[in-house]
């Protein structure tokens, strides 16, 4: 199993989870990004994001069948890329300019099936990642908490049709802060400055309608967790199906002892996502 | 005529005007945002936004017939508006976990209505305001710049249909800050640190597809432009009839100065707006 690890802890653990159910992995480090030093115990290379033919041949000469990306990547600029040969025909045919925050992803996704790769998703891999419906802690919401994660998850949902961030934080129905390139991280620290007085806020994340659930699923980690209880947050609400959960037992765990509530929502347009 | 002022420089701009134009001029300095010392220079009285009592009894003893909205209203929480009998009564009708960051404004101009004041766009008084459609100064922007302002434009204008924020700063494609309930400025400094290699990225200002065009439309200002500046923009592109320049001529000289275009752009849904 090839991995393409992008920054963040899901690389490492996805790389485990593969060799404790017997599978040779090879880990293809995305330069400036994969920054696990775990990932170093498996065969790997580093590779810029912008060497799409070096990224293929490594994965064809370790002979690698299925392919999952994941971990945090974040779209440079064209010029930052230094795109090969490779990854320049690549990003001729949908035009640099076009290209959305994750239309990267899908083209390198598209590319590598084409290539003859299965493309995995991380969720296939470690099953409890994905985000079920409902409390999964011992918290549960009250009705303004709930008002606002269903607010926030309409928010998030408009930004992600526009293929831009898929994060925000509400507060009292009131928009604290909107997620672009910034990371959730850096997003649920901002909106500390902007909070009202009352019941603090909800973190929400989201996928984007169109998003291929193989391709880097919005995760929640501990991070997150200790971040929105130190920006006086009340909980995170989280998409069921499309978002994940990085160690949840741990992350549920921690997020009891804090008293923030974790909630799973099913989204708005459930019914047109059914069968994906 | 009375002029309801929030924080910022129009509403003492639009005080001069009135009174050059030989109309009596009342102001309610909303308590927290109205920061212009300009404004004690006309009969006023500063009244908490919750005060909604307060405010219509004000301007009725004050013999107002004309009122205009204008300058920088952040929206609190329920808690800290400590609305009045009047205020409440006003936000049960629509249920204040449901008012989106607008809702509120658009609340308080059928409110004014209703009670027999004449709502007049800031624009309406200030002619100049209106951004009109092409480039305004010297500085015209290159095929990157107008493609990240389209982008941007098509963005802002999705997330203010979701009653958020109206602006973002886009470079090379890529949305490197969303504008929630920060303002512009601050939204425009944090975009530095996003910044890719190679050309700079474009503020985009719209407003909302549903807005109504009385009340408070964004605005920018000599600040904007300077913080644009610092943070390496390019230029500022905002929606051609629904963004106003606050002195405009004092804005496109200083934009010149710093090498930066200002375009207004027709929105993408120009068709459906036609005659609003």
């Amino acid at each position: 199993m090839g991995i393409i690890a992008g920054g963040g802890a899901l690389p490492a653990r996805l790389a485990a989870a593969a060799k404790t159910a017997g599978r040779a992995v090879f880990v293809v480090k995305l330069d400036g990004h994969a920054n696990d030093d775990d990932l170093d115990s498996y065969p790997n290379v580093t590779v810029r994001l912008g060497a799409a033919a070096k990224i293929l041949d490594a994965m064809r000469s370790h002979e690698c069948q299925d392919v999952v990306l994941a971990g945090k990547v974040v779209r440079p600029s064209f010029s930052a890329m230094r795109p090969d040969w490779r990854a320049t025909k690549l990003l001729m045919k949908v035009g640099m300019k076009a290209l959305g925050d994750d239309g990267l992803l899908r083209l390198v996704g598209e590319e590598l099936e084409r290539e003859g790769f299965r493309l995995v998703g991380a969720h296939e891999i470690l099953t409890d990642l994905a985000v079920p419906e409902g409390v999964l802690g011992t918290i549960k919401p009250d009705e303004q908490a709930l008002s606002d994660a269903k607010h926030g998850l309409a928010v998030a949902r408009t930004l992600g049709a526009a293929d831009v961030g898929q994060g925000c934080v509400v507060q009292q129905g009131l928009v604290l802060a909107l997620e672009a390139i910034e990371g959730t991280d850096e997003m649920v620290r901002r909106s500390a400055n902007y909070r009202r007085e009352g019941v603090g806020g909800v973190l929400v994340k989201s996928s984007k309608p169109q998003q291929d659930k193989r391709l880097d699923l919005p995760a929640i980690g501990l991070t997150t967790i200790e971040e929105a209880h130190k920006s006086g947050l009340r909980g995170v609400a989280l998409l069921a199906g499309g978002t994940m959960i990085i160690d949840r037992d741990a992350v549920i765990a921690r997020a009891n002892d804090l008293g923030l509530f974790v909630i799973g929502l099913a989204g708005p347009d459930k019914d047109v996502e059914h069968g994906v």
